[in-house]
């Protein structure tokens, strides 16, 4: 089976199909990108399927030369492949493609793409604020306001100092994330840390951060913003040990993945009161209700928000939008995922 | 009497007094700091006041030829002048003279300085990070995630769509802080309308907003913040009809004063569940602890923490170091305050 690489894409409309769920559908192609899409490829009804079962699958895949995934996605695999003999690309609107996309298709030289870059952005905004606001200790003092109903009262010399100038922040991964956060926080005055084994002191520098190791960061950072992979040699990053090294009152954010904390070391700590942890994600995700998560001081839950929702998901459309434009232009494409890249890489 | 203005200091060190609060002191002024203070300016001591009727006062305002004031600084009338022939400079580490340097002083021509710029950065980072967790609707979230332990149930569909991305902000009053949320906005990928009487359409497009009127900005804003001062004609700017003019599910921020907005129709409105508003200033301030501010959903104070704390007020000392360093080496002042501006500014 020859599969002919995405970029050798041709001047007509390639055959394409969603493989998504409705949900993801709806939010990611309003009229407008919707129509967009129709005129860059060639659909047929249905489609969208986000079950490869369905009878309306096989006669669509044996045409596809471009799959567009999403959340919802089914899984896929070498069967897959093999019922897809035309296929070029597959064309992800999301950010990782790892749960979804077999090491098959590199192997059969298919372009696999992402919208990893455009889901970042939303990511790096809500850490960015999450930071502006913990530096400022804001929630802190909007909670202590509410239950001591007093402006200027004794309560507030309880509450650490403000560092949002001159005061430390530390990146752990200098991933899309992590290096758009850095970038962000190039418009405040603070110092900014970044530990990545895979990073160079060069590549930090030119994000404006100032690369360190690990426990250096972590002793050094008043507030510290996890944007690692989740890998066998991440798990449980911080660990008791280094959970420990942080700062009296420093803040740790969690955007990234629940499994890189270790939440029962995390959990004692914020007990103690000298720390905050603001998540995110969660290990595991669901929690149960009954979690010591949702009932520990200091410890803010997000239920998941950081990454694209609503009118922000016109951004991973507009991603993978641009990406066919561009094959179907001859251009290399601008999202490429790796095969090889899949072990670093959220 | 002739004072001689602020400009013509000469290469000596001139003699000086700080008028302030002991806690006013100690915060702006760490050990590097003060060091700084006394290589550029002849002070004896006590080098620090808060009562001019003190019996320290009138032997050293007999010499001063600059005062720098600060939070608790004495109101200083023209008795003061009449008290100190020398005097040259009226060097302010907080943002506004209005409420402790009488009118006399600019008839003396007596050169008068702020902080105002160095404390806008504080206001505006922490109105930035606001309207990002707000375009988010991440406390909303948080609360239902806190109420509900259910990462994805059927509560979040009852939050409004997250508007962070092509999603409306408007401010009002393209004063020192509002100017500057809207450069920082430019890092973002939201709409900018800026609604302000005494500023032009090219003022504004140089901070990436467009000018309109303030009923046109209330009714298309997702997000409204106040930056406007308060003046006779600003009372109530935010009024009963102005406050129904904003969308559903609008979000309110002010961080400039309380009487901007007239507080019951803001509850009201509140009260209906079609409105957020984050409220950092209050009308009455303080409040009382039986307000309606404090049990309206929808409603969340913050106690006055958006200008400069702790470590950001260094930025104000090293405003008013570095102005009166500008003096002494012969150069303009660079945060002159106009005595006819009082009008119109914070």
């Amino acid at each position: 089976m020859a599969h002919l690489s995405g970029e050798h894409l041709g001047p007509d409309r390639p055959s394409g199909l969603l493989l998504m769920s409705a949900r993801a559908f709806t939010d990611l192609f309003d009229p407008g990108r919707l129509a967009r899409l129709h005129r860059l490829v060639a659909l047929d009804d249905p489609i969208r399927l986000d079950d490869l079962h369905d009878p309306a699958a096989a006669p669509r895949l044996a045409h596809a030369e471009i799959l567009v995934t999403g959340w919802g996605s089914p899984v896929l695999g070498p069967d897959t492949l093999a019922a897809a003999p035309a296929l070029r690309a597959v064309i992800h609107t999301g950010g990782s493609v790892k749960q979804h996309v077999s090491p098959a298709f590199w192997d059969h030289g298919i372009l696999v793409t992402s919208a990893a870059d455009a889901n970042a952005i939303p990511v790096a905004e809500f850490t960015l604020a999450t930071i502006l606001l913990e530096g400022k200790r804001a929630a802190t003092y909007i909670d202590g306001y509410r239950r001591h109903r007093e402006v200027g009262g004794a309560w507030r010399d309880t509450i650490p100092s403000a560092v949002n100038f001159g005061g430390t922040v530390g990146i752990i991964g200098l991933s899309r994330v992590g290096r758009r956060v850095a970038e962000l926080l190039r418009a405040f005055e603070l110092e900014v840390l970044v530990a990545d084994p895979h990073a160079s002191a060069d590549e930090a520098s030119a994000v404006g951060a100032r690369l360190v190791d690990l426990d250096t960061m972590l002793s050094a950072s008043d507030i510290v913003s996890v944007h690692a992979p989740e890998l066998p040699d991440t798990h449980h990053l911080l660990d008791e040990r280094r959970i420990a090294l942080l700062r009296p009152h420093a803040v740790v954010i969690n955007t990234a993945r629940g499994t890189l904390i270790d939440t029962d070391a995390l959990v004692r700590r914020c007990r103690a009161g000298t720390l905050r942890a603001i998540l995110d994600v969660t290990d595991p995700e669901p929690l149960p209700p009954d979690s010591d998560l949702f009932d520990t001081p200091g410890i803010v839950l997000s239920p998941h928000i950081a990454g694209a929702m609503h009118a922000e998901t016109g951004r991973l459309a507009d991603s993978a939008l641009d990406e066919i434009e561009r094959l179907r232009r001859g251009l290399p494409p601008a999202h490429r995922v790796e095969g090889e890249s899949l072990g670093i890489i959220a």
